[in-house]
């Protein structure tokens, strides 16, 4: 294979910037088209989330393209989750219970500001903005695209054609109705959508309150969440039902109303909020939608990565994690087959699909565990005895939670099948008062690893594998 | 609310001609409209599946329209799985321990003619075929069709509109098409296709094999089936993979090699099918999906029924019986809120769609059961113990087999849950020596029904439901 060979990149955001980076340390000549202007010299926030949890996974990338300074000085790490009942009593439940294991809050523009920069330092990158995609001919390995200003279309070819155009993905879109293929497709919406509003700075520019955690007012049937920004604001996200309950997207239309809600729900965080009113009305309500397709390449022509080939919701803090890690699978499996680009594809998703479909579906969990069970005793009981397990025996237990997160060296497939069994286990051993969280720490752990494999066991026969 | 109302049904095919022959009894305007020619005036057999598995859940419905003994004439009794091994052994292994469980194999033309008939003769019913249906737009409650002889298209309006179109719906292209609001939609493709073949009548018009059963050749990766028809032909399906393995659809190209796949894998089925190769390369391979989506409905002006909202794979026998069913339930939910289309819709949703899902899961699982699964010997015993214990204690054990198919009193939900919980736990007490074949059957009863009950028990708790 020539290292000339000619790479387009459909959209900039985070996982094709990173993409284009590291393609471009590679030595191809990458070509990027983004539909947005250049996020470095414009505002474009709007519609799109402003921070994000970065964590283990996310940063095995940047270690791969060699900036993870630059992003840690970007980071505000996040401990754990400080949870906000009705009264406005807090408590800081922890990620884990080793103390190096955190997540961090991060600047969606920050980071792919960065990503954009070092991508340009290579001469063999080179990145259009303002060019919308209109579809893929993915026989013929040609995109055509149009131009924001001028609105001429044209079309541009390429060795390979890989989309990181996220959830409203142009070559998803033609894949789908081009049917040449059978494309095993789906897309699924919870009855929620999401709103941003804001906690901004004191007069002084200080956190209004604690920085390092990530907020959350769990009520059972919705909740709020909030992330710190370096500026001293949080980002404010409200998850609630278009159309359930007593209050919803649909019936929360006046400013009475909102404020009546955030007064019997959140009273400390509307405290925290007088621009509550403006943000609600000012700002847009989103869809939580996840998106799950295959196969995600057409012969070594095209190739679906990051949200295009599956957005997820944003429960876990794993999105841009998940499409990072997609960058460092696909480098590795380069490593072995580069100069096949059929077989690259394919290899690709065949050792990437389980594990996305997993984070999607560990996604929906979490969506429930954050609203509801966060506020339920055995649950609490359950983390309590994990935060124990995981500071007396660090190399022994890690939760669910840190499987995903912390545990970039397996996959979300094993940390799903796993972590699900130990949730099963102690709760179900707590249920029947086989554990008690006064136990002694060493029995508690031995019984948990015995029923976790009882129940691996009892699915494994039951599935006939 | 006049019962005069008018209901426009897109598709005449078994779940359309039967909802418009109950909405007639009901005493609506039923007009339906129907993309194919008449199938009792011409051969339109190609591409759609010759015969059926008809069991209690669609002949709940038969009895709802009164029809239950017209169709009984059109019936072959199935009594249970003849297995076929490589060597030409042949099992019978019984659909259900109590005798009067059965299935039948049905004519798809000869029931659908009978629906149509039963439709047309009342007067309040009006059934046009060589009309199909391009659009729905349901903010209007109007369909656009076009005229397969004159090519002219024409708009119809009606009350509400019901398509029962099928799997390429039109009117669930719309709702994805029309993007004003959130549509939950998945199409998912198995690997394997299918193919249709046949074993003829013997020269005097007997059948060449055993009647009485659904004859199956497990392969493990593929298998051939074959049900019988009135007139002593079977008509039998290969399912294969498209691409996977020794011998796929995509590779069998030539009649020496698709002689030399059946000579090796099904040699007692070749020589009951001397025209095989003819059959091959005349008949079309197609593919195996499943259809899910959210909402079936739009307000109170448009509703999918059948596999437009359901589609599933072909392995529980149940795809007309669920379409059938979805009949019966929804002329349940008329008896409750006549008069309000948007109630009527929504109350139906609510309480079928978690069924339908259930059972396009379950014929996923059949799937594997049916290729793989009958042919291991830990299946073999699961099922001889649990014939035993339907024989037995007939009023006090229903296999999973049994609760979907012969329990049409129970939801497909309840009915998969119980049924999974019951082979997990005779699988797993089987592996671990806790139980065999040879006990008492009434201390395998109890077993089976504490341990179906703790694994229930256990899968609640730690859904924290």
């Amino acid at each position: 294979m020539s290292k000339q060979q000619n790479i387009l990149i459909i959209g900039a955001g985070l996982c094709g910037s990173l993409l284009a980076l590291r393609l471009g340390q590679r030595g191809y000549n990458v070509t990027v088209y983004e539909m947005r202007p250049d996020l470095r010299k414009t505002d474009i926030s709007a519609g799109r989330s402003i921070n994000l949890a970065f964590s283990d996974r996310g940063n095995k990338a940047m270690k791969l393209v060699g900036i993870e300074d630059k992003v840690k000085a970007l980071c505000i790490p996040m401990n754990g989750r400080m949870i906000h009942d009705k009264e406005g009593n807090t408590f800081l439940s922890n990620y884990s219970g080793r103390d190096h294991e955190y997540i961090n809050s991060i600047s969606r523009e920050g980071l792919n500001s960065l990503l954009l920069d070092e991508a340009e330092k290579h001469n063999n990158v080179t990145i259009h903005f303002n060019k919308k995609c209109k579809s893929v001919d993915f026989e013929n390995t040609t995109a055509l695209f149009q131009d924001y200003n001028t609105k001429k279309e044209f079309i541009e070819d390429a060795d390979c054609i890989i989309a990181t155009d996220g959830a409203g993905s142009a070559l998803r879109k033609s894949y789908y109705l081009g049917k040449k293929f059978l494309f095993s497709f789906s897309q699924n919406y919870l009855n929620h959508g999401y709103k941003e509003l804001s906690i901004l700075p004191t007069k002084t520019g200080d956190y209004k309150t604690y920085k390092n955690a990530l907020h959350i007012w769990p009520r059972g049937d919705f909740m709020v969440i909030a992330l710190p920004n370096l500026d001293g604001s949080f980002t404010v996200t409200l998850f609630l039902s278009y159309d359930e309950g007593e209050y919803n997207f649909n019936n929360l239309t006046t400013p009475e109303r909102v404020t009546e809600f955030f007064q019997k729900e959140f009273p400390d965080a509307l405290t925290l909020m007088p621009n509550l009113v403006d943000d609600f009305f000012k700002n847009p309500t989103a869809p939580l939608g996840t998106v799950k397709c295959s196969p995600w390449h057409y012969k070594g022509n095209t190739l679906l990565m990051g949200d295009s080939a599956h957005a997820i919701v944003p429960f876990y803090g794993q999105g841009m994690n998940a499409s990072f890690e997609d960058v460092v699978e696909f480098d590795a499996v380069l490593d072995k087959h580069e100069g096949n680009w059929e077989t690259v594809f394919s290899e690709y998703e065949k050792t990437r699909k389980k594990d996305t479909d997993a984070i999607a579906d560990l996604a929906i969990d979490n969506f429930h565990e954050m609203k509801d069970h966060v506020g339920q005793e055995i649950f609490q009981e359950k983390r309590k005895i994990e935060m124990a397990l995981e500071k007396e025996f660090p190399n022994e237990y890690s939760s669910k939670y840190s499987l995903v997160t912390f545990n970039e060296h397996i996959g979300y497939r094993e940390a799903m099948l796993r972590g699900r069994a130990q949730d099963k286990a102690i709760l179900n051993m707590l249920s029947d008062g086989i554990i008690k969280p006064s136990d002694n720490l060493k029995d508690i752990l031995n019984k948990v690893k015995l029923e976790t494999e009882a129940i691996l066991e009892d699915d494994r026969i039951a599935g006939l594998k």
